[in-house]
């Protein structure tokens, strides 16, 4: 039996893409490794244009790895991204994985037929992730920006900088990127809390809370990560009274949805100085309108939902799916598998 | 037998300190613990000023823990810095330890009286310094300097950022800096590379090679940290013929000596692309004066030799001069023992 595979649309900020437009960027060997899980695979690494112009794969595909714009509430056109139109082209009566390329699938939930597993891509931009929160905490710690703004004016001037030993980070949501970010802070000297909804312990955090007693570890945090999914129950958990809740100065960063954050809490405390900074890659509406006021306020960064940059961000979506179609090939349960209830 | 003890001059950069410019900084907390290392102990902290105009302590001292400016080639005064004259005032036939607040001692090692240890501060400072030297390297793989002036301007652009995992650096001097910033950099994926005399193993570089293969160790790598001390040896050790051996678009940090480098090759190498950046937090001439052409080279950060800056720099100064006051009236061998003739 032959495997058909299709491949649509691209890895958001994935880089050397072949044709960004297009979707179009595995590579030669990526290739390879896809059409290597089995002794006949058919593989198609298909246009996006064609397929939300309603031409659909040449053979119904038993797995598809899909980019489907996970932060998105709509599934808008856009560069390299499926409609939700073309991603109807792929389903059909075979199709057992669509392999998402984002961490977040909230959106995917309603329009997963039966008999389809939906897998995320969480795990893929973790470290990517991490690294770029841990080099915001080493920014703010060090005062960087301050730095650089010395030297444009040519002013030779000691900064009472930090050293990270003995702070306090805590994460909400202890997935891959919370808890490769508690890890390294670890190793950083940082003492690291972890919050998760019944407070089950993981790997790098000092300590886990359940939720419930987010405000508590807020309260002796120097540091704070929003690293969670969507859901319900985290929508519009960082409120005003989360940001009220707060050790005094505080930094925050959401790396993960902007709607899990009240925009105006999070500005609200900055400008108050309740907020020390904040790294923010994740916003309600994106990209950013110009004329939020986000982009002025006092200590705030703002990324624009690439916080996951990475040269390695192809190899290791290609190494997540090639790994759920060997699952898929020998009938073993698959990785990072999305519960359609809960929404992550 | 009463143990004396002088503490005379700020440790540079320390935080908190009750009157900078006389150089007093003790806590009560930091008293009691040097007071407490034997049942008496007579501990002056003296006024740099007193000490400068010729005004000794009340006592010979035992031990002696000072700033002296360690990163000039005379001993200038300055904000709470002793002069060649003030030091000399504690100088005394009952000496036994000199205990100095930088890492950098080689100015001192020619008044040093025989029968006095000179011990140095190295390691006080290297987790700040690895902490400084870390946060330049991400900084520069996320390119936050890019990323903020992107912000000033209210532009929303994804930038092409960088993994560490794969990356190379490589560290000339495996010191505490160095062995720290290593291990580190290990956690994060990056493949580490030590330079010392003889190519001696030590923790956290997977790889050591002899100062003879420097170069060809700058081929291959991604980053490059000057961590050693300032001798014949590595005077100048990095100029424009180093620069040239290494990787096209290598980053490099100094946070030894400004001499170690030719400040000459570092500016060329910026401006050809050579190097794509450069952290220099020490300079040859201190402040670096408003017209060098450091400040401006492209993809130069300065730093106004404070990469150690910490909150924690007093205490673990005061941790460091207890341990060997200990050893002192125990006879035991003292710690950080600056080899005369070798400089460090």
């Amino acid at each position: 039996m032959t495997l058909n595979v299709v491949v649509a649309g691209l890895p958001k900020a994935v880089q050397g893409a072949a044709d960004p437009d297009e979707g179009i960027w595995l590579t030669d060997e990526q290739r390879a490794r896809i059409t290597g899980v089995a002794d006949e695979v058919w593989l198609e690494h298909l246009p996006v244009s064609a397929l939300n112009a309603g031409r659909g794969p040449a053979r119904p595909p038993h797995a598809i790895m899909v980019e489907t714009s996970g932060s998105k509430p709509e599934l808008d056109v856009e560069q390299g991204i499926l409609t939700g139109a073309g991603l109807q082209q792929l389903m059909n009566p075979e199709l057992r994985l669509l392999q998402s390329m984002s961490a977040g699938a909230e959106h995917l939930v309603s329009i997963i037929p039966d008999g389809v597993t939906l897998a995320n891509a969480s795990g893929v931009a973790a470290n990517a992730i991490a690294e770029t929160v841990i080099a915001g905490i080493l920014a703010d710690a060090k005062k960087l920006r301050q730095r650089w703004e010395d030297q444009r004016a040519r002013r030779w001037r000691e900064l009472p900088a930090r050293e990270l030993a003995g702070s306090v980070l805590t994460v909400l949501g202890t997935g891959n990127i919370g808890s490769r970010t508690a890890q390294v802070a670890q190793v950083l000297g940082m003492r690291t809390i972890g919050v998760n909804r019944r407070g089950n312990p993981v790997e790098g955090f000092d300590e886990v809370v359940a939720t419930a007693s987010l405000h508590e570890a807020l309260g002796r945090s120097d540091y704070f990560l929003v690293a969670a999914p969507l859901t319900p129950e985290t929508r519009g958990l960082i409120d005003a009274d989360a940001v009220k809740a707060m050790k005094p100065g505080c930094w925050i960063s959401n790396v993960a949805r902007g709607a899990i954050c009240d925009p105006a809490a999070i500005i609200d405390g900055l400008h108050s100085g309740q907020l020390r900074g904040a790294l923010i890659d994740c916003h309600v509406q994106e990209p950013l309108p110009a004329d939020d006021p986000l982009w002025s306020a006092p200590g705030a960064e703002v990324l624009p939902h690439d916080s996951h940059a990475s040269q390695l961000l192809g190899d290791r979506q290609v190494d997540l799916f090639v790994d759920n179609l060997q699952r898929l090939v020998a009938g073993r349960e698959f990785r990072n598998v999305v519960d359609l209830d809960r929404g992550y």
